[in-house]
């Protein structure tokens, strides 16, 4: 069923590229990367039922798989430019199919970001899209190069996509405009491509939470070869996690829920002002969570100062 | 899971090469594509029963989700550089990736492939390759460009694969070496990437056999404009197939069977004779099946020299 369904798909999702000389419908698209540029390349995938709840609309699931792609992109400094897109569907059904083209291309036209390659084949709904970008060679935000003193910082607040699970776990549907923002968090998250770009020359270390803020800039700290320290009263919450959730769970969220596709990066602490000034003039709300220190691993102060045990922390992360 | 299964297929196919900057391990991988190249792109997903009977092995397994895609390559005259892998699977076994991950590699090293990204998740047993090579601006070869005329050939022999699917499918286990032989081919299809290096400047169209002759050749009809006359009597058919099948069958196979990933292209006549020179010099066999006619569509001659009808030539091609 490859060749009309993608189509289909290609057709929804045109975008005119310079650096495309031949998209969807041969063997392979043939693309060039501008002189002077590196290219980024990730690939991850979503499946029903382990990645999104299987009343996730096709919109929606069209934007996520590329989203959660797009947070790596942001993560590494880079400038989207492509993506191939592999879907599994259980049967060929246009109406979806085309629902989930018009969610993908929403999030993909203000990048103008041009889908290059696809297959679709019968199976278990999953979605596996590989995107490209560019960056500068020397420039690229990596998880390695935190170093002690630096200041962490996290983008917009953190706990919403987790506790949006929650609430349609618990078939919380009535309406509320706060729990409808939680479950928007989670199923069309916004990649911080801008702040991923304007934190280069800046950031020592970078990496998109997906897995949940521990784990994430666990990865940072064991890449980097540091520890770092946190404040959990300094965690940015939203309101509408505020005021749905109580304290513990709300600071369990934030800790390890996964599913933000915020940023988490570390910056000199002579920089800090300087960054979180730019981001702010981008529209991307940024706050100091807290430091890196010698050592290895992430530790967390509670409000009175006492550091939590690793069982308060949270809970285990969803999704696989 | 993702972060040690994967990094345990890298260890298992590590690759070194000067233009991966930044390989697995940080959001993204960090590439540059050496000057004056463009980049062929493609994708393409193997799903348990449906591209491959469940009882395959994972040494096999992760080679045709290789091979499949290399294919690609191949029809564009690419050379190989990257792969990026995305698997799902039931479960996280160790000793499953670990076979999975050998096949992928032997496939892998001739070519200096590198795997660059990667995500594992829990789902069906699915595999998306994405693969990346190289080739010269002006110089791929593309479905579009066969002109009336041209003579048409085929890398190899076809139908092997699908009479391998059919033996499968009868429980056909006896030891047979040519049984054998033609699951071989199914299980272990070979890239024709030297081939289609070679072809670079001759073809005027080429494409890979992953539909069946019928269809893929009728690809290139329809994005060159043009039509195609076959004698099912010039067919490539190896002696296995012979042995084992009677000749509709074998005939079958050959015009409709697909997942044989030998290569169809288009030449010039007066660069026939200089192409099956060049080929045969790379110790690859090619076969003259027909030319390029004015038209739409591909016919098929029998034996007698009478056109077969659409019924007579086949059957549904298996596959997705």
């Amino acid at each position: 069923m490859e060749f009309s369904l993608i189509e289909r798909i290609r057709q929804r999702t045109a975008q005119a590229r310079e650096d495309v000389r031949l998209g969807i419908g041969d063997d392979a698209a043939l693309l060039a990367v501008p002189a002077g540029q590196e290219l980024a390349v990730a690939i991850d995938t979503l499946v029903e039922g382990v990645h999104f709840p299987s009343a996730t609309s096709a919109a929606d699931i069209g934007w996520k798989a590329l989203a959660v792609n797009l947070s790596d992109l942001a993560a590494m400094g880079a400038t989207p430019a492509w993506a191939l897109l592999a879907l599994s569907l259980p049967k060929a059904d246009a109406s979806f199919i085309d629902e989930l083209a018009d969610g993908f291309a929403q999030l993909a036209q203000p990048y103008r970001l041009a889908l290059v390659g696809g297959d679709t084949t019968r199976g278990t709904l999953t979605l596996s899209v590989a995107v490209h970008g560019f960056v500068p060679p020397g420039l690229a935000l990596l998880r390695a190069g935190a170093q002690v003193g630096d200041v962490v910082f996290v983008t917009g607040t953190l706990g919403d996509a987790a506790a949006g699970l929650r609430l349609l776990q618990q078939d919380h549907r009535d309406g509320d405009a706060r729990a409808a923002y939680l479950i928007e968090r989670l199923n069309r998250p916004t990649p911080r491509i801008a702040a991923g770009l304007a934190l280069r020359g800046y950031a020592h270390a970078c990496i998109d939470i997906s897995d949940g803020l521990l784990a994430d800039l666990g990865h940072i700290c064991a890449a980097s070869q540091v520890g770092a320290e946190l404040d959990v009263a300094l965690l940015p919450r939203s309101s509408a996690l505020l005021d749905l959730f109580d304290d513990a769970s709300s600071q369990a969220f934030a800790l390890s829920g996964g599913d933000d596709y915020e940023l988490c990066f570390t910056v000199p602490a002579l920089r800090a002002a300087q960054v979180q000034a730019d981001l702010a003039r981008l529209g991307c709300g940024v706050t100091r969570i807290g430091r890196i220190v010698e050592g290895a691993g992430v530790r967390v102060r509670d409000a009175t100062g006492q550091w939590l045990q690793p069982a308060q922390r949270g809970w285990d992360h969803f999704g696989a």
